[in-house]
Parts: C-alpha cells; structure tokens; sequence
C-alpha cells in the first residue's frame, strides 16, 4: 500500500460555491459558503449548509426561518469572493447584487443563474457549526442556462471550490454518462 | 425578473462523486454516492452522506459503525458507474476492488486516489434517505495526487456528478484565488 496518511483531512473536494443569503435585523446579508451537501433525493429536497457559529447570516437564519443559496456563474467571481471577505457584521452587502422577491421573503441574487429559496427543517448542531438544512421552496434559473428545461451545468458554468489550493476551479467535460458506463462490466461480471 | 420557475428542483450540481464502503454481512460492499455533504470545518471533521433507506449498505453502517469515502479519478469510471449499478443484495461486489486495511475495518479502495475512513457520529432521519454523519478517522492519499503534502485537485482528476445530464464530468481549469479576487473590490467598496 503506497498511500500516504493525511491525519483527517478533508478530502471532499471540490464542492460547489454558494451564495447564502439571509434577512438579518431587516437588511438583506450575502455569504460564500462551500460547504454545502445534498441530503436526499426526492420531494421534498433537502440541502444543507454548513455555517460557522459566528457568522452573521446565522442570526437572520435563526430568526426568519429562511434562506437562499444562490449559485454563481464563473464571471460572477470577484463579488462571489468579496461576499466572503467581508462580514455583515461591519459592512452593508445589502445592495451588492440586484434582488428579486419569492415566496418566502429570503433575499434572492438576480445575477446568478440558480437560485433556491430554503425554508430551515432543522438545524444539526456541531461544537463550532451549525448546518442549516433547508427544503427547497422553490428554484429560479435563468433561461440562458437550461436545456430541455432543466439546469444545464455546461451553461452555467459554476465556481468550484478547494481548500487545498484555496481557489476556484471551473467545471470541465463530460466524462460518460452515469448508471450506463458501467453496464458492460455488468453484464461481463453476470456472464452475459 | 427574467428567471423560470422550476418547483423544488436540486440546483446543488455538480455533486463530488464517491464510493461509500462497509462491511455488510461479513463481506466489504461498495455504492457509489454523489449525495454528499461537508458539515463543518476543523477537527473534528464531518461529512455526511445521503444513503436512501433501501441501501444494503445502511445495514453494514448500522452494524459496524464505520465506512469509507473513498474518491476515484476519472479512469476509474467504469468500475465507479458498476457499483452504483447493481445492489450488494444480490451481487458480491467484495471483489470489484483492491483493498487496504485502516484503523476502524471499514473496506478501503486502494485504486481509489483518496480514501477517508470514518466513524458514525450521528444519522439525521429523513423519511426516504438516512444521512450518515461521519467523523474522519483517517485520510489515505496517493503521492500522485499530493503537490507540497496537500491533496492537489487537479491531479486527482476527480469524478462530478450532475442529476440533470446524469452525466460524470471532469474537473476544469483554476479560476481565480480564494479570499483574494474579491480583495480589490473590498477597498473599493471602503474607499482605500
């Protein structure tokens, strides 16, 4: 075995960038967040959203009950990151991007693509995080980046996140097409 | 407000690619899930994984307490898309891999690039999936895919998973550093 060990590192990379938003004490607040996961698959759809305890969209998620996760296309980047340099805490993110209203009252991104508005099922708590799982509510996607009426990734070309190079990645090709490419080999285990 | 409603569709793709392994019934399993999700980040670190209920794998999580993350590279799509293929239920997918042994006895991919093994720390309930909440115990990487000791994604050559082409995709070019392309726009923004 010629592997190395790694202590515990993350090595759940990359994961997709996200732009959470929330109302906090009534002004609309932005956050970068990466660490995101998918809890189900089905109806209704469960995301979650893994939170710091002491960030500032905390509080607004706590008290309205809802958030956004937005996600961003690659040109999107610069506000992207600058959403998650600075905290609401001491800056006004309120006006950084152009807004649109749902069902909820969670501030939507009308710059990015994909936009799912969440209302918290529960709240899992860990001693430095809080993971905020959402049910989807509703999702907005622009017309430019569907196919077929569903969300093509090509088109809408997101921001991947590493924590080992600490940068941004792009998405790159297809590689083949799931629950198909393996079929051969199963056919060949079975002896077909 | 030129966006398209798309009910609760998941817009969280693309979706890292994995192969949970446990020991069920005496024997290593193997399932492909791109249903995955970071918890937080620090020590202890958590990750989760989205497993319906009708899974054989649930069972050997359950029993032993323990799985494996492993992450395969993209010339390991076959065997990848194989065993999300067919159910340990009637298949012995023991075989499928090489495997090494770790600390906790959970089945590790030794042609799999990364392999994390962990303990369960807790399963959040959901009424179709059980979320298994995973301490890392150990990461294992190959020294092809480390640059400077750190996980190097762009070696790795990971495997994304998109619901909606239901497709594998690779992994593109860098974009842009992380908590620094939005530096100019913040002293902007503050007048500096």
């Amino acid at each position: 075995m010629n592997k190395t060990t790694l202590d515990a590192a993350n090595g759940l990379y990359p994961s997709l960038t996200t732009i959470v938003g929330a109302m906090v004490e009534g002004k609309a607040n932005f956050l970068t967040i990466a660490h995101v996961g998918i809890m189900n698959h089905g109806a209704p759809q469960y995301l979650s959203i893994g939170l710091g305890r002491s960030h500032y969209t905390n509080i607004g998620i706590h008290e309205s009950g809802v958030f956004s996760i937005n996600v961003p296309s690659r040109e999107l980047v610069v506000k992207t990151d600058y959403v998650g340099l600075v905290s609401g805490k001491n800056t006004d993110k309120s006006d950084v991007f152009e807004l649109f209203q749902g069902k909820t009252g969670a501030p939507l991104i009308a710059e990015c693509p994909v936009v799912m508005e969440c209302r918290v099922e529960r709240v899992v708590e860990f001693s430095t995080h809080e993971v905020f799982v959402g049910e989807i509510v509703e999702t907005y996607a622009d017309e430019t980046v569907l196919s077929g009426g569903k969300i093509d990734v090509a088109k809408l070309d997101p921001l991947l996140f590493d924590m080992s190079s600490v940068k941004y990645w792009s998405l790159g090709q297809e590689v083949a097409p799931c629950w198909r490419i393996g079929k051969e080999m199963k056919r060949a285990v079975r002896g077909e």
